[in-house]
């Protein structure tokens, strides 16, 4: 069964404060995304990764890909202009009638073995596997008038890679409302599938501030990435 | 109006993999415990300071004030078996007749100058202030059976420094059950009274791990801290 990874990087370095959209800001010395899409390609050679980036981003990340000599293969696709779209977008460049897709957020690069393939295993089981962490701190919901509290026992935070089979994740995308969606589960159960939680790994942060550039360098450095 | 802060610091060091109690572990050469005192001490120097502490830990503790030339004034007060038996130890070493008084955790050492004012202003007007932060990851919540999207506009993470009147705060510790409560606030409205949550700092974080400490260390360095 052919696996994919549709890897989304949408970002256009506002928040970082910064000219270069933050998918090719510099962890370790290379672009983030390239981080990124190594980690699958060590997890397993033989997944066909697919790259969705902003129509104007394309020319600057080939030129990255010849500066750091990145030999990755991957299928580069033009994103539109929600998250949604992109995803879109992405699964529209695969022709295969049957398979896996993982979609993945390019500004994860921390993504650990484990949890890739824990995703697939259940994707192969038939299930959309939604990576979760537990949550650290104490929880505290709004409601009118004030708060209470949110027992955080029973919440999760929730990561990327989520992993469906092929033809699910088209159906979901094939719904009207697509476009709107930015979490790809809640599209998903949207099309009337359940969601199976898996452990995803701590580490695994989304990069968007540059506060969080530096604590993903400290994490790097942790064991089990 | 005088005001108090309990520093609760009951760590024994075992998640850090340590020997060491984690609030005495350096961060930028100086034991947690004493940045988070000086804080404190920086928002002002007339904050009354209690120090809760393991009873195995204060004659280290003396030893360090020593080495490091540790001069800001405070009370050292010896802990109970429970978080809420150590507050309660803190809250009874407080004579004033009235007053504020601030419930702070001893490993939470980039608490801002801004949350310790809120804080107290909030409390000065009568209120139990609780500083609370946005979440950034998608959330789920756990049901029978399975999983639930959870609107995380709608949810926020609590900190401490958690600010009460002194009267209100003893009132809460009066509770027969009071011992068994990790968070002062679920204490208070359990109490009969309301809470009011207000903008913390993010970088308020809780060091916990060992990476919370390097974590911490990329935090020390960002504007505002």
């Amino acid at each position: 069964m052919e696996r994919f990874v549709i890897i989304v990087a949408g970002g256009s370095g506002l928040r970082m404060g910064s000219e270069i959209p933050k998918q090719f800001l510099p962890l370790n010395g290379r672009p983030l995304l390239m981080l990124t899409m190594e980690a699958f390609q060590r997890f397993s050679a033989e997944l066909r990764l697919v790259l969705v980036l902003p129509p104007a981003q394309t020319a600057r990340w080939r030129e990255l890909c010849r500066e750091h000599r990145f030999g990755i293969p991957h299928h580069l696709v033009e994103g539109g202009e929600t998250r949604g779209q992109s995803v879109r977008n992405g699964l529209d460049a695969i022709t295969a009638s049957d398979g896996l897709v993982a979609v993945h957020d390019g500004v994860r690069p921390l993504v650990s073995h484990e949890t890739i393939a824990r995703g697939f295993a259940l994707a192969g089981e038939g299930k959309c596997a939604v990576p979760a962490v537990p949550v650290n701190d104490s929880l505290r919901m709004l409601i009118a008038g004030g708060s209470q509290p949110l027992d955080r026992e029973m919440v999760r935070r929730i990561q990327t890679p989520q992993v469906f089979p092929l033809n699910t994740l088209r159906k979901a995308y094939s719904l009207p409302d697509f476009s709107g969606y930015t979490d790809d589960a809640q599209l998903v159960e949207r099309a009337g599938y359940a969601i199976t939680l898996f452990d995803g790994n701590p580490e695994n942060i989304k990069i968007t501030t540059p506060a969080d550039l530096k604590i993903a360098a400290v994490l790097a450095q942790e064991p089990g990435i």
